[in-house]
């Protein structure tokens, strides 16, 4: 089975995690599998084709912000949210609150 | 007079201030600058050179996270915190404060 890179938890970084979610994509991403558990990649809504939501799932992944789980052909992803609780308190919640009420949330949802 | 660039209060976006904030140099900056009204550059202590100060308050100022105000030969920087407030409660609070504590500004400070 192919292992995916996670970063440890000591290995979070600030930066690395304000970067992966600087892009309003991986915002929606992170936004859209806040409230459950898991989510296969198929079942989260985001208007880009499947090649891009790889690349944006992997960066996330990298940053320490998702989980991604493979079983047989399907990617389950959630938020590290224990992990980024501990490393940065606050933070992630104040992150996606702000998405919530976003002019960029609004746009990507509704494109016309 | 040179006029720069800042963006309207409406016109900061989510995804631009965290990309601006997805440095450690400019988090040390906004970390810096975070206690007082008004620092000159020339006041921020920073491991880089003039230039690449210069650049990277750019980033700041371009995504809406700090104010640029000229005064001779001086620049003096200032967090816009109502504006970011205002659009985003508790971000950028949220942000500083883990940045206070993280790896990134140990490693910054304490280089060796």
């Amino acid at each position: 089975m192919k292992i995916l890179y996670h970063p440890d938890r000591a290995d979070i970084h600030l930066s690395s995690v304000l970067y992966a979610l600087s892009d309003p994509v991986r915002l929606l991403i992170a936004s859209a599998i806040r409230k459950s558990d898991e989510r296969t990649c198929g079942d989260i809504d985001v208007p880009v084709v499947k090649s891009t939501l790889s690349h944006h799932t992997r960066t996330l992944r990298e940053a320490g912000v998702v989980n991604v789980r493979i079983q047989g052909t399907q990617r389950f992803l959630s938020l590290r949210t224990e992990d980024l609780e501990f490393r940065f308190p606050g933070l992630l919640t104040s992150i996606l609150d702000a998405f919530e009420t976003s002019d960029e949330k609004k746009k990507l949802m509704n494109p016309d």
